[in-house]
């Protein structure tokens, strides 16, 4: 029988658990509720009974897993720094020696959106080219860079937090502390945060007709919906939010000059309005050599690139 | 005899040659005008005979030469693709066939600011860290990124581009056809075209004294030491310049988490002030990671790191 990998996704609200081969074949998915108020511990056993079922209900057992976790690991120990969306914030967890000692295999860490990039360099579009830049658009924006097919991580694992470049130096306060990073701008939230202010205007009719007049029904998909549907306002806000994913994306290419751009993450599949903006904005800004040649992508993996880079992550890990 | 190397720099108003050993002592080195005007193959004539003379003089033989040129170039051809800023703009010059010719050795090209980022990698703070990100702060703002000991250069050796980064969407016209580039805000001529606001406002009376109210007298040197003297308008100028160049910093420190960020150029050296207010801006715009173990130093090799990157590239071309 080949090789058989497990990739875990741990989530602030979810965690997915997967089976997976070398090529990238998903024998068995499921999800779980994070439920991290009940502490790491656990956690860590709902999640090696969850891989238990899958082993058992597939007749695989994993030879080693991929864990992506949402905030700062230390990867030679296996253990977790600071994860600031669970409860208790897991400082200092060794969550490879506890999950490999119920697993029985070995267990290999890495931030989520690092492991996303490697999901989408090795079983994505990434698979092809050498240098590639990843931006991860959702409740945050995060990303990963990979230089001459290596994932960059620094020694915190820490490197491509691509969302918190500075866009605009006087701009809103970002969640890390910072003013103006692409992440206060441009995530889900402040998109959605935009179409809210717009929906009692007058300005939205299509967005207040979509969403009910419930604020808390305005997402940027049905954002995307209202602009199709004829709210320039709407419209407005979203080249607005896509134009700074475009500024980022264009001083990352100007710093790397990487063969591709991908974006992921769940604001990457609003519509072609997104990618058509970014798109033409790194065109616009980066001057000092020829870009036509960059390609820019929507992710290959769509919002399986982190479970996909948990099992690159099993597979390949003596290599990072 | 140990191997000795020859170094190139090749700028818009003059031509430096140096004749240096591997360990990069340097054994013989002079300028002459470029005088570009001439056209391609006299300016290759003269820095032949100045290489010629360098080596009678000290009876060394360079084993092979690196050349760094304002622009683009064809690696693999040893070609320039585009030099903006000489007559002709020297667009398909087989540099490295015609001057090997004359000189008898392998020539290899680089970019200017590539091959100053190389000789500080090799020869400067870079060379006891992996992962450096160098600014050269002049009339332009050129860089480099060196990744895992490795100088990155993209396919044009255009990669590091790092005074294009978008620091003010709305900014000021940059020379590359963008706004609100690092170098149209941080430049030495955009931080002395401020000093010139200056100089008959009467915000800036030590200024005024120094450059004996003669605008064309207006440097940043000169403003730093207005600004020392008590001048607080031409302070805040150099302070807010240097603030754009540590928001430059932040997002590669950001994206990269690099070991080491060196400033080089002239405009580095005017002195602490900016140096500091650089870290400071790094150190708070940067909150995803503690950053207080990114070193951030001024050049090591000051205006020879271009030089010194001519024997590295000259030792190691092939490894790049």
């Amino acid at each position: 029988m080949p090789p058989i990998y497990a990739a875990i996704d741990l989530g602030g609200t979810k965690v997915t658990c997967a089976l997976a081969s070398a090529d990238g074949a998903i024998l068995a998915e499921r999800s779980i509720p994070t439920a991290s108020q009940d502490g790491p511990d656990a956690v860590l056993a709902r999640i090696a009974a969850l891989a238990a079922d899958l082993s058992r209900e597939t007749g695989a057992t994993p030879q080693a897993a991929g864990m992506g976790v949402p905030g700062l690991v230390d990867r030679a120990k296996g253990a977790t720094l600071f994860l600031p969306n669970l409860v208790t914030q897991w400082r200092g967890v060794e969550v490879a020696r506890i999950l490999g000692a119920h697993l029985g295999c070995p267990i290999y860490l890495l931030n989520d959106v690092r492991i996303a990039t490697l999901g989408e360099m090795t079983f994505g579009h990434g698979s092809k080219t050498g240098t590639m830049v990843f931006f991860a658009i959702g409740t945050g924006i995060g990303g990963g860079v990979v230089i001459d097919g290596r994932l960059r991580l620094g020694e915190l694992g820490a490197a491509g937090e691509l969302g918190h470049q500075t866009i605009l130096p006087d701009g809103p306060l970002c969640g890390c502390g910072n003013h103006g990073c692409l992440e206060a701008l441009a995530s889900g939230p402040a998109i959605a945060a935009e179409g809210a202010r717009l929906l009692h205007s007058g300005m939205a009719p299509k967005l207040y007709e979509l969403a009910q007049g419930r604020i808390g029904a305005v997402t940027p998909t049905l954002m995307a919906a209202a602009a199709e549907a004829g709210d320039e306002a709407v419209r407005d806000v979203l080249v607005r939010a896509a134009t700074y994913i475009g500024i980022g994306a264009a001083n990352m290419v100007t710093a790397l000059h990487p063969d591709l751009v991908v974006l992921g993450g769940g604001v990457s599949t609003i519509g072609p309005l997104l990618l058509d903006t970014v798109r033409e904005t790194v065109l616009r800004r980066v001057r000092m050599f020829p870009v036509d040649h960059v390609a820019i992508r929507n992710s290959a993996l769509s919002d399986k690139a982190g479970l996909y880079g948990g099992v690159a992550l099993a597979m390949r890990a003596g290599e990072l």
